[in-house]
């Protein structure tokens, strides 16, 4: 059995070489630029421990594992033209680099390229495969769509915001994990159960972001603290801190929302700790991962097969950076 | 042997059902206005037509055919965002309507929707389908690419602009009749025919489109004459006009697409007669027009058979409006 460290440098490798022709340069570039701004390839490495938590990683898995990354590249190009980002990863969006029309475009024919390391899968696993990947492509609009919605409504309900981030982020680690396991030969239970702790997995990995940026150690975090309280984004925090707050600090929050001054992130940050909203980030991080840890353990496959995603999922949610 | 107009009312009929999930609303109702614009839907009919030159209409070639429309669909609704198009057949497009964020996901969801109804297709095609779709989808990416290229540059060779037409509108005419022809047990040969009868007849099709805007029947266009002159937009017609007109005409043109005054659509006109752009693109449509017969003809099957796409080519060339 690999480590994710192992798969992951191993996927790094192979994913280094050219996805797309030479010519349009000028609808080509935009994409060879974006994909070697690089990343841990968390989705992908995680189809191919799918894969191996049933048998030994099939040549078809990196076609799919690289129809997974392009894919995640498509979803962020075009997710960074609807929230008008300059950067990713410290460097210039493909949008603010060469135009709007060319990012669209680059990212629809980023998605197209996935569809066609998808349709490299051998006949066997091949409709299945797609319509799974259908499936949750379709879901990662639906989440970044509510996504939008949400920033225009004021208070959204615990469940609803679940709902839209189980869409936006959750789903593919669950499919990317699911679609190994098909390769893997798994029977559907397995299956279902391995879906599940990718999508709980993926809510603690939420979590445990959001956490991250409001209460996380400003010498291991890597970026200012305080970044989505400046945005006014909505996060598992401040979802809980409208739902759950008295009405006083409730309308100091409604307060602190409209405006923009100098101590925002501190005062927002007073509230978050007199209402115990860290506490409970914690507790609900814990929560998803037991849930997550007790579908990984009902997979009827030998736990030391179980080992590395084990790891995997503590790495990603008691990071602290 | 059904006729163009048959098969088109046949798949109207059968296309206009919920193609989308209910909800979100947000996301889905946009794609539902769209669809409901209605159209022609030529593409999607010269599939079930390539399918039928061979043998009787399957099941498959309507999920082929929708994934076709659908497919035709997410390019428009994105090529309206690039464009900054107010208005499609009359109504306002998804972008002006939701706004670009939203038309963006719309046009994103409608692809993957296209790929959900190719996934229908027996094991048998699947694969082969799937290819020939994804080569054509990246080719219209392309076109589309070098068409905003082309925007900033100002001398365009013949070869290349036709490069660029074959790209973004032939080749989906094409693929449309070569995915009819795998259905229809066709071998390499003839589906190779046929695509060049579409690619050839793609290319007549937008010299006509080109024409008619410049010398139309202003009675029977239905629209203003001009409105590729007024929005200075590379045709067919400006760009022969651009290499064969004398250096006094070549620098009159160059003046006027500079300009923006009232008798811009009449100057220009004057110098494409004088140049005899007119009676160039007529003979250009011609050219292309045969070229595509000559393909279809050398198809091996029945010539009854090749009737209802030869009646089709006709009346798609031949248009007044």
């Amino acid at each position: 059995m690999y480590s994710f460290e192992d798969l992951s440098s191993q996927f790094i490798d192979k994913f280094s070489v050219d996805h797309f022709p030479k010519e349009p340069q000028s609808l080509y570039e935009p994409n060879n630029y974006f994909l070697q701004l690089g990343g841990k390839r968390v989705r992908p490495v995680l189809c191919l421990m799918g894969n191996e938590l049933f048998d030994e990683i099939l040549p078809d898995a990196w076609d799919v594992a690289t129809a997974i990354e392009l894919f995640h590249n498509f979803t962020l190009i075009h997710d960074d033209i609807m929230d008008k980002a300059p950067l990713r990863r410290g460097m210039q969006t493909v949008h603010e680099r060469w135009g709007s029309s060319t990012a669209l475009l680059a990212g629809d024919v980023m998605l197209i390229q996935a569809y066609e390391y998808l349709n490299k899968v051998s006949s066997k696993y091949v409709k299945q495969l797609i319509a799974l990947f259908n499936k949750t492509a379709r879901e990662i609009c639906e989440g970044q769509q509510l996504d939008m919605d949400f920033e225009k409504i004021q208070n959204i309900r615990f469940e609803e915001y679940e709902h839209m981030i189980s869409l936006k982020t959750s789903v593919l680690l669950a499919a990317s994990l699911q679609m190994g396991a098909i390769l893997g030969g798994s029977g559907k239970r397995n299956q279902d159960l391995l879906y599940e702790f990718g999508r709980k997995l993926g809510l603690a990995f939420q979590v445990q972001d959001d956490y991250l940026d409001a209460f996380g150690d400003p010498k291991k975090f890597g970026k200012q603290l305080g970044g989505d309280i400046k945005a006014n984004k909505k996060t598992f925090l401040l979802i809980h801190a409208m739902e759950t707050a008295s009405p006083e600090y409730k309308e100091k929050l409604d307060r602190l929302l409209e405006e923009d001054h100098a101590n925002k992130v501190d005062d927002v940050l007073d509230i978050y700790k007199k209402c115990k909203v860290d506490e409970w980030a914690e507790e609900l991080k814990e929560k998803f991962l037991l849930q997550a840890f007790n579908h990984l353990e009902d997979i009827a496959v030998l736990s030391k097969r179980k080992e590395p995603l084990k790891k995997l999922a503590l790495y990603l949610t008691k990071r602290e950076h």
